[in-house]
């Protein structure tokens, strides 16, 4: 006991030493705020010694020296959006938060990329390049709070997914400080770059456990000049899924197509309301972009073709107020289900497409059966549903009803050739399915992997295996 | 010498066991017909002991297992069209050549991916997905020979890249043999997928040097419905470059922005005419594509920017054939300075693309300085440069000149911010140069998972490092 307590507060010397002691937090209702994110756990036994937040490099690449030499498990975190445990610091040590590093350091509009430190809000760096005319595409639903440092750590998706790619397509540098504190860039700023082993993508979703993110560079595209959103709703989910694959037949590859079923409809009407119809048992959101001109082609044969698949109503939005609130309506889904019950758990399964509405049905039975109220929604074109289910985790046996759903859920989607997790990666919260989910000799090779990185077991420890 | 002798002679017959008679090569003159590719190196020291021609992944993995038990080194072989060395067998050993795995499994048209094997010819891969109204966009040069195999070890790219991304952007998931015989999948068929660290791309562009691919999963996306490919001619080279520049300023994005330079358009309407002009110092090869309805304004928008910047000339092409016909040429730039010398070498330098004109006016002035004919083409928007360098190599004096430039075209691409390589690998050629291409730590890291991909050295040694 009394090592324990000499230990930490050499810790909280040391990091003061080396942030400065306006960047450390170290008294228990500091920490203990920080042994939670976005994932509802919080447990007083696994509570960090020290939160730091560095300005730079350096001092980053300090503080893994020292945890590398005293073997201290370092957590990274950036907003702490993650709904995996990802940031949970399930081996106490240090929490790095880079809340401070937060620079825009370059925009280099003719090379197309930028520069950023992982506290850089994603929302912050769209409306920066978009003032270049430029776009950076993904968009977690928690874009105004999120981080670009935990966006890489996850490959996080969304919406614009499914025609622009995800994280991992943006990246093409990191500045990372591996475990003892070595700092190196794992690519380079050209737009193509094929010497030698692609490094930057063994970093991106990788959670932290392999090395720490304190730098990015970042692809850029040229922003689309449009867009035009509209809500297609439907009386059967199968008619969704239909619409889904003959857009796609048609050529058409729209920014976003997302589907939101009843509940989440219902939900969403009643704590941020936008004029959703809630009585359809489910809506296509569809956005399509590019030249003002180009809109309409691609707009009238999705018309066609939603009305050809039994689409009962159809609302576009027609100003840039009306799209704009049928996004923060969309992006609420989340919070507004959050408002059902004290807590709300999402998830995150992914199928090939063609598995939709056995996956969805399926979700459906699992919650019916456990009782838990559920609200789904998530990227149809991509085979990404996420349930929110709100519950009170709390009471014991609604805890126990969701373990079990969420045990029936993964195996439902591994039994549909799906995958843990689209977007919001493994942490630990999934970590126990990981052996269910993937390729033996495949998880062999990435623990060996970690070993390689991190033979001490301090870079984010229980996460991922 | 005898136990070399008797070495041989069982890996011979061994290989024989595995994969049938029908299916080795082991006389002299087929070895030495397989110690060179594309890169016009030949060294008859360096010969394979037998070339196998697997016909399925168990046999691959047999391969492997024998080899991992006598350290004998392989070599995996699509067509061997790379012009880095990628598969020339240095160190002896076996050659797999995959000639014969060359069916397409599967293509899945509402899941948007293709299951191919990786002898097939990336043309057939792209007419076969066509007529499902799909698109596999990476074009490397020489499509109509070159494999998926060999695409994905080195992650090609072409000319659609810019657009579209290279090889890299469109592989989901690997069979992968590793160096023991163990037989694991990379990745999943799901669009999305964050399960775990993403060792797909680990795997990529790795030329064969960490695993031996036997079967990818290939992401497809809808084909664009309509096309038109311009040429743009200049008076000077600094005027293509702001033309780049300005097009993407106008937030068009086009589908192929390659440059051709005076020389290369000489060479090529020498050998392959197809009515470009050569009295101009350079051309963009410009390529618009999405729905019919769309091209218009881009195209429009298009002329009046290189009008604009000074272009001298603008050709379109009017119909299919006449599209054909400038892309057959184009393709053929490569064969057409083959015929300038016997030996014609392509490098394959890459720079941020706002360092294009210094890059292009230091190749020419190296070449120039060591007097070699040298024709300039490259993918313009992806600031990646292909000097195609015609000259005899049986020459000493020629050959040394060409060395000398070689090593001054890297250091100039390096001091530009660039790289070794945006699209043809590392290979034997450039192996010497990446010390100075790559952070010092970053390359500690690839040899670290190097040797533990690969602790006997057996996969294609001598590549890369």
């Amino acid at each position: 006991m009394v090592n324990t307590i000499l230990k930490e507060k050499n810790t909280v010397k040391s990091m003061e030493d080396i942030a400065g002691k306006e960047n450390v937090l170290s008294s228990y209702d500091e920490l203990y705020a920080y042994s939670t994110d976005s994932t509802n756990i919080t447990n007083p036994d696994e509570i960090a010694e020290a939160v730091v937040f560095p300005l730079n490099t350096q001092q980053v690449s300090k503080i893994m020296q020292y945890a590398y030499l005293n073997s201290i498990p370092v957590v990274a975190r950036a907003a702490g959006t993650n709904v995996c445990g990802a940031c949970l610091p399930k081996k106490g040590g240090i929490i790095l938060d880079f809340a401070r590093m937060n620079k825009i350091i370059e925009i280099n509009k003719n090379n197309l990329f930028c520069i950023v430190e992982p506290g850089v809000v994603i929302e912050d760096l769209q409306k920066a390049v978009e003032k270049f005319d430029l776009f950076y595409p993904p968009d977690p639903s928690n874009l105004k709070v999120s981080m670009i440092g935990g966006s890489i750590g996850l490959s996080s998706g969304g919406p614009h997914t499914f025609k622009y790619g995800s994280t991992k397509d943006y990246i093409i540098d990191l500045e990372v400080v591996l475990s003892d504190g070595t700092v190196m860039h794992t690519g380079s700023s050209c737009s193509k770059d094929v010497t030698g082993y692609n490094m930057t993508q063994l970093f991106v979703g990788s959670e932290g456990t392999l090395g720490i993110v304190t730098k990015a560079t970042v692809k850029l595209i040229p922003r689309p000049e449009a867009k035009r959103v509209m809500l297609a709703y439907y009386d059967s989910l199968e008619d969704t899924s239909k619409t889904v694959n003959e857009i796609i037949s048609n050529l058409i590859t729209p920014s976003v197509i997302d589907l939101i079923d009843q509940n989440t409809i219902k939900t969403i009407e009643s704590f941020y309301p936008c004029g959703m119809l809630t009585d359809k048992a489910a809506a296509l959101l569809i956005e399509i972009d590019g030249f003002k001109e180009n809109l309409d082609k691609q707009y009238e044969k999705i018309i066609e073709i939603c009305k050809r698949n039994n689409s009962s109503y159809i609302q576009t939005a027609s100003t840039k107020e009306e799209e704009e609130k049928i996004w923060v309506s969309r992006r609420s889904s989340f919070g507004a289900t959050a408002k059902l019950a004290p807590n709300v758990v999402t998830e995150d399964v992914v199928v090939p497409r063609e598995h939709i509405v056995e996956l969805v049905n399926g979700i459906k039975q699992i919650c019916d059966k456990y009782n838990l109220k559920t609200c789904i929604m998530g990227h149809i074109g991509d085979g990404n549903i996420h349930p929110n289910i709100a519950l009170d985790l709390r009471n014991p046996a609604e805890l126990n009803n969701f373990k079990q759903a969420k045990k029936e859920l993964f195996e439902l989607a591994l039994s549909l050739n799906g995958r843990l997790s689209g977007e919001h990666g493994i942490g630990c919260e999934k970590s126990e399915f990981i052996e269910k989910a993937l390729d033996p000799n495949n998880l062999n090779c990435m623990k060996q992997i970690k070993k390689l990185f991190d033979p001490k077991n301090i870079l984010n420890p229980g996460k991922i295996f």
